[in-house]
């Protein structure tokens, strides 16, 4: 009988050996059948379609920031944050109330002192954008660029990184931008930090992941990155306001060993990792005011990513989940190219999954197509890369619009531009 | 007929003489009777309650943010911040996604460069945290401490002014806390504002009114004040994540005639100007995703304290809001008398209308009275202020729980309070 008994007790699952509690998954308020407003179908790189549920906790009743009740819905999101992106125990997230940009700021502020050296790997608007945050904090940036639809090449980075080894000097990080949100350009993550690794293995591996976390598939620890950086209304699937950053314990380390203070106040790691730290131990603690509502929503956005057993809404696995992406970005690209429709991305290893960029057909323009798949009540996004702005869209299709198949959203898209084209063409040619 | 046509029109509203477009107080879709999830009643110095039309409007579904639908809630939600404050179309406005702590970076990085001089009035917590940002973008800092429980004095001001003269310097901002939040210490704005420009004219008038903004009166042109900072989460009665703060049209010309560009990323006006400016004028811009769930949550609670004819709710004039606060704090300063517990600020004038600090009791600490409070399901705030942290405790008492006065929030406070305290001193007694 004793024996009987501690043989059961034995596999039963041990308690972790961090000092980190596990993951206690707190239950939302029971969701009173909240239905959103019919509304048009949202489908640019970002905000997308948010869940019932994740906008129902975002209606959350007004909490206080320090209560028994909302600190373990904070410690849950950190933990599972980590899951999203493969991360281990070491890894530590920050959740700052502010838009992806603050990321920067944050990588440019904790990691490069005064006129250390960063390399940014250009495949779109947001190098540039990222370039002159860093810049803005003293940090000397080196710029390889791609040509529009295409990511840097590993000989182009490799041979930078060769080019300041000779110089006797190294990169303190190196940036790159996983899914350029303006051109919809997919760089390899894995190989890109495997050669930074391999020829400057003192630089830090910083990941733009703003537009590609829970579009595309990450693994921080496997594939040795620094930094990840995102926001929470791309695939995350959450409404916009928080910054969500995660650092390896190699990041923090050199954060710690500065030599000067951070060089930012409100995205000081030295105001907020206590912070963090507090929150996933259980307890409160104060520098600012974390946005309660939006990590209500945020923590009902990570169950439905994360926990396959979430009593409510569509739930499917982080693998499958990767896989039904890269299955709407075909489907689309494979119409888009049925309608004489080129996108941006020139080589289709490189072309996003959450997001498609696609030039106007030869003879078309933005008034053309926009305003026509606004009458059938879908929202796309017009240009952003400063060169050719006004020649292309931006399709979204990620979390909710491609997780939920019922939906049917992706062939609603697919349906109506094939219309809209149509009717376009045939309007000129008469 | 044709005079009295003419005569008919000459009534009608004028067109307001500048760029900037009316206030288009665009409707929200109407409330389908959503009711927030019954919880405990918050009053702590913030977040506060929110009305349920708030909350619906935070989980409004997921919209663009340069959608033709939402760029007039921005622009509105801009407009009616300036009526919020008296302020008028040539004060500046900044929305941004933060916390209130984002508005002392904002001031730090526009308008204080290297090496230049900040006067930092000292009534509490805050004013520490204020200096530490200064610091941090390199500004040279001079406290001028009150004792704990008082404001800053005009002497105090004017002698630390009239010494800066002396040594033929002066101060480039010089900034104070309106109420601050660690201690309900209220500062005489208006006092400080005429001081500071009767000794020091180029100096600029830098007020943190995180706690106050809504819930006291501020008189930004009459007063002549440089720049308001706040959040979204105090009087204004929204969920946390909003920076809001108001620029003078002096405050900008002090920016714009920076010799060096500002130092932070994601607080520079550079970048932030012309999205404001933009969106005013009903065109979307782009520099960072604006939390927009959040703004039409913003746009909601301002029509509530700004828009006397709005349909739903309890709306009140701002001077009758102002007034609702001052008595509501008499209320809950008397009853507190009367239990013969002290508050920590030590002259009248200087307690604040929006929350109050009371000391514990004699022999009680907060294990006696926060719990009881949380059983009746009121949640209060414990101290902060680092020098008697455990000696006291803070009730907020600002927006909904004063203005809709039929919910009697206010009283019940003071009726749990009452029983609380005669508990906890029975149970010493015996």
């Amino acid at each position: 009988m004793l024996r009987a008994l501690s043989a059961s007790l034995r596999t039963l699952p041990r308690r972790p050996l961090t000092a980190t509690p596990a993951r206690l998954h707190t239950s939302q308020p029971a969701m009173a059948a909240f239905q959103q407003d019919p509304h048009d179908l949202l489908v640019i790189p970002g905000p997308i379609e948010v869940a019932n549920s994740v906008l129902y906790a975002n209606a959350h009743p007004s909490m206080s920031h320090v209560s028994k009740d909302f600190v373990p819905v904070f410690g849950d999101s950190i933990r599972m944050t980590r899951e999203v992106l493969y991360a281990g125990e070491t890894t530590q997230p920050f959740l700052i109330s502010g838009s992806g940009t603050l990321g920067w700021d944050q990588v440019a502020a904790n990691l490069v002192e005064d006129g250390e050296e960063a390399l940014v790997l250009h495949s779109g608007y947001f190098a540039d954008s990222f370039a002159d945050c860093l810049q803005t904090y003293r940090a000397k940036v080196t710029q390889v660029k791609a040509p529009i639809g295409r990511a840097v090449t590993v000989a182009q980075l490799e041979e930078a990184l060769l080019q300041k080894q000779k110089e006797g000097g190294s990169y303190k990080v190196v940036t790159f931008t996983h899914v350029d949100t303006s051109t919809g350009v997919l760089s390899n993550a894995k190989e890109i930090a495997q050669t930074v690794r391999r020829i400057s293995p003192s630089s830090l591996i910083i990941a733009d992941c703003v537009c590609s976390v829970a579009s595309e598939e990450i693994r921080f620890d496997e594939w040795d990155l620094d930094v990840v950086m995102t926001a929470s209304q791309k695939g995350l699937g959450t409404p916009p306001g928080l910054s969500i950053l995660l650092a390896s314990a190699r990041a923090i380390d050199v954060y710690k060993s500065r030599k000067t203070p951070p060089s930012s106040y409100y995205g000081s790691w030295t105001k907020w990792l206590p912070i963090m730290k507090a929150y996933e131990a259980g307890n409160p603690a104060y520098f600012a005011t974390p946005p309660v509502n939006l990590i209500y929503a945020y923590n009902a956005s990570l169950k439905l990513i994360t926990e396959v057993n979430w009593p409510s809404e569509v739930v499917v696995s982080l693998e499958e989940r990767f896989r039904l992406h890269k299955e709407a970005s075909a489907k689309i690209r494979a119409a888009a190219a049925e309608l004489g429709l080129k996108q941006l991305p020139l080589d289709e290893a490189e072309a996003a999954n959450g997001m498609t960029a696609l030039y106007y057909p030869e003879g078309l323009g933005s008034a053309d197509i926009l305003p026509r798949l606004s009458q059938r009540g879908i929202v796309v996004a017009g240009g952003l890369h400063a060169e050719c702005k006004d020649k292309y869209f931006r399709i979204g299709h990620m979390g909710l619009s491609v997780v939920d198949t019922e939906r049917a959203d992706v062939d609603r898209v697919i349906k109506s531009l094939k219309e809209v084209v149509a009717e376009a063409r045939a309007e000129k040619t008469t």
